[in-house]
């Protein structure tokens, strides 16, 4: 088709290069040398999607000089769209303009389907546009009574015509809605087209003539206690409002445990807590909508991540097998439904993906995770923990992925611990403990400063101190470990042993005092000897998880560690390692990687073929079943201590322990054990 | 793997043999030889389904010897069966009894899943039985926690381990209902599939266990003035219940030109028709549902065949753009949809599967005709001819098949005519006139008795005489011409000029005095000039229609015709013929194919075979579009007159016409023109 005398055409940022004949518009080149430029109108003028930059002159980088003449003058077309909706100086529409020489032609990101778009979220990083629903414009032959085909036959074939998309399927209820907008507007229309997977493309939304429609994507994370969402463009792939609500199937039980108790025990309670998320995620969608000036309607995706009890509330299912073994899961594929189904009141079509489950306790926010930290890319073996009531852990890097959820309790969110409270304003997030004097300083939420600052008083007066929240009591029983008011079993000395009367008793054993807010009326904030307890209880649990993948995986150790969750962005890694809670790292190898399940459903909204891939991610993981290994029982047992030394001001581990205080060698006895051992930084 | 010593293996009636390895189990064996031998419960001898009749002795047809141990002994299983629910003698559990000698086995009716039915309605006639529902037993591996799958994959598993079944996919909706049987019923379950399509198969239904749960469909001819439906067994094909509704539309406008104009002038008006149908749907699935002792739950299938204007007004699209050229029609494909988007109450995935339309006025209902009448089969060349307000037409024979629709007006139906009425008792629907006396004779709907017997007064006190519907004037009409009342160009006499006073002035023309009921405070029923006029109208446009498919034939004459619908049920093809409605065609060649709609409604019901032939057919149609053909107005204007004769006792055809009377030959002046061109009977 083409040869040497031909044009040389360059599109950057591509770097693609091809001879095209004269006379061949820009769009039709691109097309041609699979450059991805957009269009929406099939190339009539309308959309000015296909927009590209010529550059003139020299360009000694691509070898070549480009004249003024290397594309056709500026035509009507052209001028009419610059004229009504203005056009960048120096931008040509790529369906108008044609080749007549050699010519580089930039494709700015916004002309672009597979641009790269920047979260705002906390980890900032690049997903390429590939969303699942995209609109196209076509203009339908008019009903010829000699060949009476209806119009949806005369859409589908313009649809073939003009794009080359064959069979896309139209729900019946959309069909009411082309007939009228083809009537509206002369058997021109824009398409909604929602692909969920390769060949299996449905007609969502319909609009008479060329519109540039309202098109939005909610990415959900469905958590035991919070739902978070964003609210996405599906077009340009911004983030125009995040949020997030209470679960309110609190009110059924805290912990999933409890809400599966609930269903067990009430007729009909699975059923009530159905209800209950289906409404509050409707409630965040309206507020969201809201803030991002658009109707619920105009929502036609939702992609959802959420643990698997969450999973089977959300779609009605019974979630009482998931409370035994052997963990029934209903379904553990990736779901493609209509929003309808979930009683959400989106655009009348819209879709919903939910995430595959890996396994009956590991849910789709562990695939969602797995999908944004990409474990199965990394080069060293990195071990990802996501710390909620259950902890989910995935090991592995580019050889194979491991995943297992540990049963870590409500500890580390703060509950089941005497002062204990969610992460709210007023509690208390970081903790340090002065090693010489014993006396603490801390820091609330919801206020910038340490305790011993001499504005603390002052600045904490709206907030007030109401309790520890989870990161808050991790960092209280470090320190105390590293004051050395806490043994190695996890006992709390006496003021005598210690030499503090911070140090007092409490019952039969003692508690700390972090904070005596009873002269102005507010609480008293101890660390008792039950909270140690139950934070140890948790901790053995999420190390006897990363254990017992390290075993699977036959390592001893792991060269990077992910804290994600909300729990993951607040704790501090030392903190954390020196409770023991997770394998020895390089402290500069530990890093919080945010909402990582929130990403991942943020980039499974946006990006068709990242759902394709967690679901090969998720097929080829090997689960790992912690409930019923032995080994676990073991690991779990050894990582009771709490053996770590670290020197609070650097962080750095300290090269010899601290002397075992043993208040009391009767209790805790268990030593650091295997699950425990130190690597010492060279 | 099998070898001429083998066991000799014959099947009734298929008469399929071959050589099996002894030991092998029947229905395994029947598999193998493609012998259609039902099973649900997949060989565990639950179902009873594959049962067969071994006959013993010498087979000189099939020239073997079966001996008394050719196949094994009956067994536990088939005793405790034979126990608890009952086998015939001499049966066997095909899944139970093996091969171990020649033998010959008779696979009964019930027992094949392609089993003939023979529908119980005005046209006996054999379908084949292949519903797109089928219910499979599986046995599902329970849950695995080292390798876990949700329940519904491992479903997936067992459907294809067991059935060879893949591709099945479970709505949303059903998974809750799918993980509840499988914990019930300890992982053994019965599943509904609907297979609309080769390859589209979905769960529709699940049951825990082994179960035989009522699946019934209905077939629905959605007409504009009836509502007609069979409920019907979608296991045995029986049809368990018939009945029909008035179509509630009615309120909106007699016929359907009416009801275009009611959504054309009212806001909404389309929507209160389609609620007005759905709600008359669900209200005799009811009905029909009581008198089949099922529930309205029960139905898994419905196939609706109607004419464009209802199709659009079932399925919510507005009907206006059908009555304007070009007949825009929103879809004309065939449909497959949930039941639940029609507001259906039937189960909960009921499934709709709707008939290709052929053309904007030629309806799904046609395509049914054509589907129960297939011409397409036909080695004569046929027209058949489907009467409402609008005659559906379809000509062909083995080379092709044309179809077209004409505007007969609701005149056969009894509309427009001074003492019209719908067939309904009390109506005239046969008469005759003696040709010496001009004295008529009638009989009414529901009373058995001519109008001449002595009893009749008594007999249709019940009934009284309230009118004359749309086979009565027909007859009327063709009796007054052959009796001379009337001239070729649809003139009625003066009582001077036809010797009766019963041609009596009316207005500016005459009537015909029918019956006068005003002594008894009935009414007088008569037929006008403008009766007449009408009658012509109609029938001229449903003859232009059948010579213009002729002229697209190439054609003449036709050697059948077939009078479909409730008009083609009850009308004489004599008096249509008088009356120059149909083509000439030998008498005897004049059939009626009663509700050959609703048959093909019946046929694709129970046969998804015929879904794919029908789409095919109708693909394959040449449609023509009366509204635009030059010829179908010359058709039209030719075929006014009423020029034939007919011997009134014997049916033929009077070897010389009867003489023009010419009452006034300034009025109908067309001659029998091209279109009534007659063939003598040799």
């Amino acid at each position: 088709m083409s040869n040497d005398n031909d044009p040389l055409v360059i599109f950057t940022p591509s770097g693609k290069r091809a001879r095209i004949p004269a006379g061949t518009p820009v769009l039709e080149a691109a097309r041609k040398m699979g450059v991805d430029l957009d269009s929406v109108c099939g190339g009539r003028g309308i959309c000015s999607k296909c927009q590209v930059q010529p550059s003139f002159g020299a360009h000694s980088k691509h070898g070549i000089t480009v004249a003024e003449d290397a594309l056709t003058e500026f035509n009507a077309v052209e001028e009419r769209y610059d004229r009504v909706r203005g056009l960048k100086p120096g931008r040509r529409l790529g369906c108008q303009a044609c080749i007549q020489g050699d010519v580089v032609l930039d494709v700015p990101p916004e002309s672009q389907v597979h641009k790269q778009v920047v979260r705002k979220a906390a980890t900032t990083r690049e997903i390429e546009m590939d969303p699942a629903t995209r609109l196209f414009y076509v203009e339908v032959e008019p009903a010829d009574m000699h060949a009476p085909t209806g119009d949806w036959e005369r859409t589908k074939a313009a649809l073939k015509r003009e794009w080359e998309i064959e069979g896309v399927t139209l729900p019946p209820r959309m069909l009411a809605k082309l007939q009228a907008a083809l009537i509206k507007d002369d058997y021109k229309v824009t398409l909604a087209i929602h692909s969920a997977h390769e060949g299996a493309a449905q007609v969502i939304g319909v609009w008479g003539g060329f519109a540039e429609p309202p098109l939005y994507g909610l990415a959900v994370d469905l958590g035991s206690t919070t739902i978070a969402a964003h609210l996405t463009n599906l077009v340009t792939g911004e983030v125009v409002a995040s949020g997030g609500v209470m679960n309110p199937q609190i009110r059924f039980g805290e912990d999933l445990m409890s809400r599966v108790s609930y269903a067990m025990m009430n007729e009909g309670g699975a059923g009530e807590m159905t209800a209950a998320v289906r409404e509050a995620l409707n409630g965040l969608a309206e507020e969201l909508a809201k803030e991002g000036a658009i109707a619920t309607g105009d929502i036609y995706e939702m992609v959802c991540v959420m643990n698997p009890v969450m999973h089977h509330l959300l779609l009605g299912l019974d979630p009482t097998p998931l409370g035994q073994a052997p963990f029934a899961l209903a379904t553990n594929a990736a779901l493609d439904l209509p929003a309808r189904v979930l009683d959400l009141d989106f655009a009348e079509e819209a879709q919903v993906y939910i995430l595959p489950l890996i396994a009956g306790h590991v849910g789709a926010d562990a695939a969602a995770v797995a999908l944004s930290e990409a474990p199965q890319k990394a080069e060293p073996l990195t071990l990802i923990v996501d710390v909620g009531t259950n902890a989910e852990i995935l090991l592995g890097n580019t050889t194979r992925v491991l995943a297992c959820s540990s049963p870590t309790g409500p500890a580390f969110e703060g509950a089941q611990i005497s002062s204990g409270q969610r992460a709210a304003p007023g509690a208390i997030e970081r903790v340090e403990i002065d090693p010489a004097t014993k006396e603490p300083r801390f820091k609330v939420i919801g206020c910038d400063l340490w305790s011993d600052d001499p504005e603390f008083t002052t600045a904490v007066l709206h907030t007030g101190i109401s309790g520890i929240c989870g990161s808050g009591i991790i960092e209280a029983v470090a320190e105390m470990r590293m004051a050395g008011l806490v043994d190695a079993g996890g006992l709390i000395g006496s003021s005598e042993a210690t030499g503090t009367a911070r140090c007092r008793p409490s019952g039969r054993t003692h508690a700390y005092l972090l904070h005596d807010g009873s002269a102005e009326g507010g609480p008293v904030i101890e660390v008792t000897q039950g909270d140690i307890r139950a934070i140890q209880l948790a901790k053995s649990a999420l190390y006897a998880g990363a254990r017992l993948l390290m075993d699977e995986f036959g390592t001893d150790t792991v060269e990077r560690v992910v804290l994600a969750g909300a729990f993951g962005a607040h704790i501090s890694p030392k903190h954390a390692m020196v409770l023991g809670m997770i394998p020895d790292c390089p402290l500069e190898q530990v890093t919080s990687a945010g909402n990582a399940a929130g990403t991942g459903a943020q980039i499974a909204l946006i990006n068709r073929a990242a759902r394709r891939e967690v679901e090969a991610l998720v097929h080829d993981i090997t689960k790992v079943e912690t409930a019923i290994a032995p080994k676990f029982q073991e690991h779990f047992v050894a990582a009771n201590a709490i053996p770590h030394a670290t020197d609070p001001f650097t962080g750095l581990r300290a090269t010899v322990p601290l002397p075992d205080l043993s208040f009391n060698s009767g209790e805790g006895g268990a030593r650091a054990g295997r699950g425990n051992r130190r690597k010492r930084r060279s």
